[in-house]
């Protein structure tokens, strides 16, 4: 999916919201667990319900890891499921990756090439070397961990010597590859930080983790973050995806999801040039 | 496995070598490719023949994933296999994970309680919360990326403000757990530096990445960086496993991981007190 492709989605649904899907066998409603592959069943239906409201799904692979081969199986159903039958969703692989140049290249095969992600989430540790193999993909994208939304990204993230690291990350990786091709993942936590961000990274889009059950604002993230194309994919997963147990558990996170789109179509009137 | 096991297998093997599972399905030996799973069939051959030379294997979770299922499954079976043949050898998933809490939670049942690996490579990127979830495990470890040896290291772990980003992780992530459940990840091309990454953590285990194929040292790596307890996995990927690609590829694996073994054996003589 190209940038402008993604931006003309954002405003066809008056929305930038990713439905994070972090489907966890414990949590789902009772009543899927009779079903040949639950976490899948889960998914679909929510995807069902709630595709209309949202521009991007972000399944986390730790998800689906931890239920091995059968996993990765639902993991690769899933992303099937939404291409197939939404082409227009932006899907994102959130993986973490990132290793040394010929086995970095062995993961975006696994999730660029192998699986119809558009996407894949990439730590920054490594360097330039190790998010470069994502890039040779035509209108695929690396989302670069810059400063994250939990409690340890100041361990290290804020690091400074005139510029904090998370900073260092958004400047050096421009030269990688541009905003067409390279998103950032921006915690939503520290969202008054976005003014200062978008002085680094003024067209990329960043994706917003932290919104919800993480505790950040999302009209303060829609006014420091914002740019002309958008430039915010903001992801919420469990106030979406657990807000029923029930066996009405997809229309109510349709109903979630419907709610924050509605105030992104407020805050996208109030705030897209 | 605890710490005193661990160097009691380096002990008894006089070897500190690791043999990093990077299994290509494209590097293999063609003969294999017929066999129902070509590459665990490689990695039980080259296992086989090279255990008693080696104390550690390491396969890199990249080039699994990149069969999806199929290579997920391929995982599980070698760590099986390894676990259930050789109870002696210590068991790294190269998967260079980290997360939220929560969800790194989710990736440490996946290698260290679904999967029987003794320990997992962690990215330092995200901080406390996103390594602590692998700690909770009984004689498991985390392997914390501090200094890696490829050409992006440079990017940003050098970063300075008095001590580098990797000493930094080396000094911090000491609160987090001890030399008996925490090793580090240090390249082998930067082998002169071990000296002062020993002034820092002067009893883990450092994992060595980076001899061989990469260049480093291993005779510089052993004056450097051995401890009273060895303190020593170094790992070597290509050099062993791909040493021939005919028939005869596991006994020429074999020989390789032997004159590594017997190197070895002479700088433990030398250097260990």
């Amino acid at each position: 999916m190209t940038y402008q492709e993604l931006f003309n989605n954002i405003v066809l649904k008056n929305s930038f919201l990713c439905v994070g899907l972090d489907s966890d066998i414990s949590k789902i409603p009772s009543h899927l667990l009779t079903a040949e592959d639950p976490i899948f069943e889960f998914n679909k239906q929510i995807v069902d319900a709630t595709h209309q409201y949202t521009v991007a799904y972000k399944p986390n692979t730790a998800f689906y890891e931890t239920n091995g081969a059968q996993g990765w199986q639902t993991l690769q159903k899933t992303a099937e499921y939404i291409r197939t039958n939404y082409p227009d969703i932006f899907l994102i692989a959130d993986a973490k990756r990132g290793d040394i140049g010929n086995t970095s290249l062995m993961y975006a095969k696994a999730f660029l090439q192998n699986m119809p992600f558009d996407s894949v989430t990439v730590a920054p540790y490594m360097g330039e070397d190790s998010v470069m193999p994502f890039l040779q993909y035509n209108d695929k994208w690396v989302i670069l961990l810059a400063l994250t939304s939990n409690k340890g990204a100041n361990d290290f993230q804020f690091m400074n010597n005139g510029e904090s690291l998370f900073e260092k990350v958004l400047r050096v990786s421009q030269n990688w590859g541009n905003h067409q091709q390279m998103m950032y993942v921006v915690g939503a936590t520290q969202a008054r930080m976005l003014s200062n961000i978008r002085k680094i990274v003024p067209d990329h889009f960043l994706l917003v983790p932290g919104v919800g059950a993480q505790g950040g604002s999302l009209a303060e993230v829609a006014e420091f973050g914002m740019n002309a194309h958008c430039g915010l994919l903001v992801n919420s997963s469990r106030a979406i995806i657990y807000a029923d147990n029930s066996e009405n558990f997809a229309q109510a996170a349709a109903q979630n999801a419907k709610e924050v789109q509605e105030e992104m179509k407020f805050l996208l009137e109030k705030f897209l040039p």
